[in-house]
């Protein structure tokens, strides 16, 4: 700080100056950030000089030091839930996000039938990536707009609520999460770090599995950045004394087969039925066996998955989630027949041109062609159909004759049908050799010493 | 290039792809560079789009073809004079700002009474620089704020004329310079470059003569970033047609003995009197020579400095101010009688606290005590007191005794006065031995080849 800066201000901190010091690669004192979050949160700083303060921080980077004052001012910007009537460990899934990736559907309910308190605040649509609570809501009659009385409620009554972030949680990182969005600022790991814990510990959590996606479907393209964001996610909430792992986990094609918000809502039912695809249902075992390990209900994580396999097989899970759902304002009726879910008018297959095996595809582009048939948003005002998606009968690895379909698209407007099917039909690579084997789940970070080695 | 022009070669633009581009380093189209600056200056743009932009510029910083780009779509957000009337040479001079730097004030008419024409669109104060319209208000009755009709009238009849930036001339600059002033994203280069020559351009000039200061007084600390900012705006301007030198000169401490409003006019009568500080005289004829002989009134450099010599001996210089100060509705019988110029009520000598050389003083501080004297603004809405300001009785290299004056506050408030002696007591460096020499003028940039080498 000059002479001058000093002088003129005696002590106080001047935003041109905080935001001059991120600029010039310089580290950033707790109360600086506390300044900042602060005065954006009261509207006493204007949106255009945070913007230029998240540029300087996304392309400086912020320290472990900084991440973690910055999580902590959002932190308490608003209320922090005390969940102490809750005996039970209280734990929570997060993922970073991706294309038919819907676990926490299946996560939450099965959780809470094993004896978990699962308190879960999720997001909508972002980008190309599905929002839990859009899917949800195609769930006739549910809301996810619960008051936190309510949503109290219902996790007293059946171990897990489902609902969207409210006006008293975190709402500095609502307002930094949306100028974000439109600043060309979203892709910092400290920033995203900063959102996801800041909204995750208000939850009064004890332990929480996150799941940090990589690949063309994610936020993190590249697997390196996938593990930084991990490792950062994993530290920040350790600090905060929270049992915590992160799994980094495949998103180099859609998780499952289905991507759409009603489509993915039967996707999970069949799982908890103890059907449904075998990634999707290997991943939703594993982060439930963490989250039985982390919550003290499975001393190994062998151990947790049989746990979380029993509670499939004896229909407990699902018992839940029709208890929440029913809980929430939904009609468990859909669970029980998801003929009642919303359906698309019309089916339209996408056939591959030749024969071989699918060797990639550009998950991104199944994301935003989900966009265009209207299971997602363009701009924030945009309303989501929730009967249309694109349910794949391919995936890496499969064998696929020339005429044979690929995937097939539940539309309701053949113009949207048709952008889509042009993002789709690239996006699918067909090769004469079948690729390597993959693995769905990459690394864990932030494993317990007591498991000892794998 | 039309809107029409700009689709076909580039498909849409979108603002956050713009942003994000030069975020990751890229160089940005011409095409993309004139839809923000056109964008913005309609007020489609926002504010924080643009500051989030103007960051990552600052950061990753602009190639040549950017900032020649970004120069050019502010130029033409505006209208450029038509001067075509005027058969002599247009040549303007513009400084890069400091403390004490008053030239312009006598360059304009000596300039104008050797037979060129001087159409100078000046600024306000800025940060702890001085500000030549500023400067010029503090003579009775003068307006800035004419009209480019009554600019020409003045021009056509003196040779000169001093006015602010009009809503006419380059309004691009005008809302991106009041957003990086309050951004953190003044000090780029490119940033700087487009504002200055965007400005200077419209002036339908045919030479420019820059003098870029460097030191602590300056914008430029380091004389390697002035040497690179005074390439960056010859390069800039030449590309442009203009015939242009850029001085790198001294600003590690005030240009000349008096900084503040008032005083810093009666100085600049003094120097057109022939009389006043030295190093002031010196650049001032050396910044004189060049204008004369890129204005092809001096074969060489010596020849100008002697054409410039002789027009203050006569008299002309000191006329053709009077003339136009009285054109632009100034009381010319303060230039004549100074003690007509506005004064402070009090004097107040801060005084050395031991014997030995002045060998440095940090000349930001001495700008910045102007300011709290009164005689600069901290907000834009600020009025400054043209009365208030500091005369220095030393400057580096003097021989000093404890006890003897440093210099002198001209005040109207003890409070103030007490918050500015704090700030120039710890600017002034006494030592034992003198200081080595200084050279005023450092290097010239752009020198053409008709001159040789010196």
């Amino acid at each position: 700080m000059s002479a001058r800066e000093e002088s003129l201000t005696s002590g106080a901190i001047r935003t041109i100056d905080v935001i001059r010091r991120k600029r010039d690669g310089h580290e950033l004192s707790p109360a600086e950030i506390a300044y900042l979050v602060r005065g954006y949160t009261r509207g006493e700083i204007p949106d255009y000089q945070i913007s230029a303060w998240l540029m300087a921080a996304l392309v400086r980077g912020l320290t472990r030091a900084e991440t973690a004052a910055l999580t902590d001012s959002m932190l308490h910007s608003g209320r922090i839930l005390d969940l102490s009537e809750f005996t039970a460990a209280k734990v929570d899934k997060h993922s970073t996000g991706g294309v038919g990736d819907k676990t926490s559907l299946i996560l939450a309910p099965l959780a809470a039938a094993g004896g978990l308190i699962v308190p879960m605040i999720s997001g909508r649509a972002l980008g190309h990536t599905g929002g839990t609570l859009d899917k949800l809501e195609s769930i006739p009659g549910l809301r996810v707009d619960l008051s936190l009385t309510r949503f109290r409620r219902v996790l007293r009554a059946c171990g897990c609520s489902m609902i969207g972030q409210t006006a008293e949680i975190a709402p500095a990182d609502r307002k930094f999460y949306s100028l974000r969005d439109v600043t060309g600022t979203v892709e910092s790991p400290q920033l995203i770090c900063a959102s996801i814990m800041s909204k995750k510990l208000a939850e009064g959590l004890d332990a929480l599995v996150l799941d940090v996606k990589t690949g063309s479907g994610s936020f993190m393209k590249t697997e390196k950045d996938a593990v930084c964001l991990a490792e950062l996610l994993v530290e920040t909430s350790q600090r905060m004394g929270k049992k915590t792992v992160a799994l980094v986990t495949d998103m180099d094609q859609p998780l499952g087969l289905r991507v759409g918000n009603s489509l993915e809502v039967e996707e999970c039912v069949d799982i908890l039925h103890g059907r449904g695809p075998q990634d999707l249902r290997d991943l939703a075992l594993e982060l439930a066996a963490w989250m039985f390990h982390l919550g003290g209900r499975a001393k190994t994580i062998p151990e947790g998955r049989d746990l979380a396999d029993r509670l499939i097989c004896s229909g407990q899970a699902l018992e839940t989630f029709c208890k929440m759902v029913s809980l929430q304002g939904g009609d468990p009726a859909a669970i029980e027949d998801p003929a009642r879910l919303p359906r698309a008018k019309h089916r339209s297959a996408i056939t591959s041109a030749r024969s071989g095996y699918v060797s990639a595809i550009q998950c991104e582009d199944i994301g935003t062609a989900c966009i265009v048939l209207g299971g997602g948003r363009e701009t924030k005002e945009d309303r989501i159909d929730p009967s249309v998606g694109i349910v794949l009968n391919k995936k890496i690895g499969d064998r696929v004759s020339a005429g044979e379909p690929l995937c097939t698209l539940h539309h309701n407007s053949a113009s949207r049908a048709a952008e889509a099917r042009k993002l789709i039909e690239r996006s699918f690579q067909v090769a004469d050799a079948p690729p390597p084997p993959r693995s769905l789940i990459r690394s864990v970070i932030g494993k317990p010493n007591t498991l000892g080695t794998p």
